[in-house]
């Protein structure tokens, strides 16, 4: 390996991956991190446009440095005779394909499943596209925000009766890199008994469907359609941001013992007894009137009195973190969350770790950086590096 | 198998489950839909408390039925000797061991990592918690609405200077579920390499700051502090929500060619030419003058005309999508994202369906329902099933 990486469980995994932005390239991220050695094959004139996403550090994506980190990186036309002889021979190679075009691209540059699978019988491809590889809406382009709104996160986000929220992170895109990466490793365990690849074909849109949880559970109990909630979740009760002094807290104390702590740090106890606070059910009944008793309490400290205060207690809190706060976090610091690569122009650059540790392997602070265009290109074609 | 899935590429592989509520069992859930034999073992006195998180059909947690579909239970006291026998009988014959609790808890229940390691040197313990294993926050209690805001997720989701959002599905607990899959499918890979399992330690806090992204990559180019945007891309223009006469309609054109195509296909094809949108850089800078510009024109028909319109002219769009719109949806039945589960209380109860579409496998549109509390004690204890 050249981008000599820390090891993993997919150490030995060669994965080429053909993926731009961000569902794919996450995925391939997740893999690198668990030691795959991922091969970025980019596009002539630039590459990734991401490479382009700023804000930049000496001129390079600090978006593209943090989701390519750890990856090589050379260009191919795939239009182009040479360019698919390169592709190929790497195909040969390889464990893994990754792409996220739309829907029939492979299929146009004649590297469908069928000649895939026919060629490369142990490779595994995976597809992982705005809707799916079939379906009338197969082969239509999607975005991140797109797919929140059509998938129904959106719907249960924000203020109620407010203007609509996205999430504020591309989990339209994240939650599709990370089912392709769970059915990537499935598929490479299924490999290690059958001798064969499979094709995986993961869909923005149905990832989205896939993470509605209780929303879509209520729905079809009680044909009740969920709206968004504020902080608010719809059966736990007290389970939100409270407005305090300076700012907000977010409690949560959703049954009975709990709430009777919580009621006690707060120094009234007797709320625990309320008949229309007794229990969760009444809570939700009651979550106005709630709100109203806490907040007349909470509003008089700032924040940083009730974190202490409660956690004293034992009663889950946490302040809204800014993202300089998750930065500053000591919990955040321990579990080594904020890693850091060495990249040869923009010099020392920060990005978040691998969440997934591993009593096998390190978690070192420091990762190999994203790759510049083409940088491996020698080492990649002289058939070197794995 | 009992519980008689479709097979998948975890089929033969047993998972000893002592998860509850939903990061763990969201975990196990997306493992039974891959093939694999999930024991749900309970506690004493009725096990997984979603058991009781209500909406109810027929008395039975929609909410619970639908995380873990697919999986057998049986009841174990882990405080006492014979269910400590009948546990580790099980564990004598699994792969994988997923458990949600707090750090700390397997080691006073006897099955800390060490002891486990020494005794079932193939078995991959999965532990997947709040804030992980180490670190200053070891040990305290979490929920989702707890890790999304201390994540920093909450402080990028709603309106700018609005109140806080939490989102609206259980992106906290989900996210974690997902990380905790890809570690165990890894790990599985892995020990067909090397014979042995590996602990994973995967903590919910950790995985809220894997997914911050372009707000990670923003701060550490710029210090710049992100805040929430209501449905905005930091950087992307336009790729937002707008208003229409009857609600909203979102829309992504990121670059030139496909802005181009949205100006003219609103009739307002000057405004592409114009230098405060001709550039994606311009855009942002005047994203509240293209949104006067845009509303001033969508609110004058439905989203229904806009969507039409905008698909003809093959810019990505959207409807923001209530739940049951999503169920409605053409592609979202043609991918058979939501399938069903014949319960023997409930009756047909239907659900999402798993995401990952495998080439290699039929994706039913039943799957096994739910166990109901402690059902497959005598298939677990004969030794059967597997």
């Amino acid at each position: 390996m050249t981008a000599d990486g820390p090891g993993g469980p997919l150490a030995g995994v060669t994965v080429i991956d053909l993926t731009r932005v961000l569902a794919g390239p996450y995925c391939t991220l997740v893999l690198a991190d668990l030691g795959a050695r991922v091969i970025k094959v980019e596009t002539p004139g630039g590459g990734d446009d991401s490479r382009t996403f700023g804000p930049f550090i000496e001129g390079k994506s600090a978006y593209f440095m943090s989701i390519n980190r750890g990856k090589e990186s050379i260009v191919l036309d795939l239009k182009d005779e040479a360019g698919c002889s390169t592709f190929e021979d790497l195909l040969a190679g390889a464990d893994v394909l990754v792409e996220n075009f739309r829907a029939g691209t492979m299929e146009r540059l004649g590297y469908g499943w069928e000649a895939l699978h026919a060629r490369y019988p142990r490779l595994i491809y995976a597809a992982c596209s705005g809707f799916g590889h079939t379906g009338p809406y197969a082969g239509r382009p999607a975005y991140d925000v797109v797919v929140q709104a059509m998938g129904g996160i959106m719907s249960l986000t924000g203020q109620p009766g407010g203007p609509p929220a996205r999430v504020g992170s591309s989990v339209g895109d994240i939650v599709a890199g990370l089912f392709t990466a769970i059915g990537v490793n499935g598929a490479l365990y299924r490999r290690t008994i059958t001798g064969e690849g499979m094709k995986l074909d993961v869909s923005m849109l149905d990832c989205q469907v896939a993470i509605l949880e209780n929303a879509l559970a209520r729905y079809f109990a009680s044909g009740e359609v969920p709206g968004p909630l504020g902080t608010r979740h719809p059966s736990i009760t007290p389970f939100q941001a409270y407005a305090t002094a300076d700012g907000h807290v977010v409690i949560s104390a959703g049954n009975n013992a709990l709430f009777a702590r919580l009621c006690a740090a707060l120094g009234r106890p007797a709320l625990a007894e309320d008949a229309r606070f007794a229990e969760n059910a009444a809570r939700n009944a009651n979550i106005d009137a709630l709100e109203a008793e806490f907040e007349a309490i909470l509003t008089t400290q700032p924040t940083a009195h009730w974190l202490a205060l409660l956690e004293e207690a034992g009663v889950p809190c946490a302040p809204i973190n800014r993202v300089d706060d998750v930065l500053a976090d000591p919990q955040v610091a321990a579990r080594n969350m904020v890693i850091r690569a060495d990249d040869p122009v923009a010099g020392e650059v920060r990005m978040a770790g691998n969440p997934i540790k591993l009593s096998a392997y390190p978690d070192p602070e420091e990762r190999p950086p994203a790759p510049g265009l083409d940088e491996h290109r020698p080492l990649i074609t002289d058939g070197g590096g794995s």
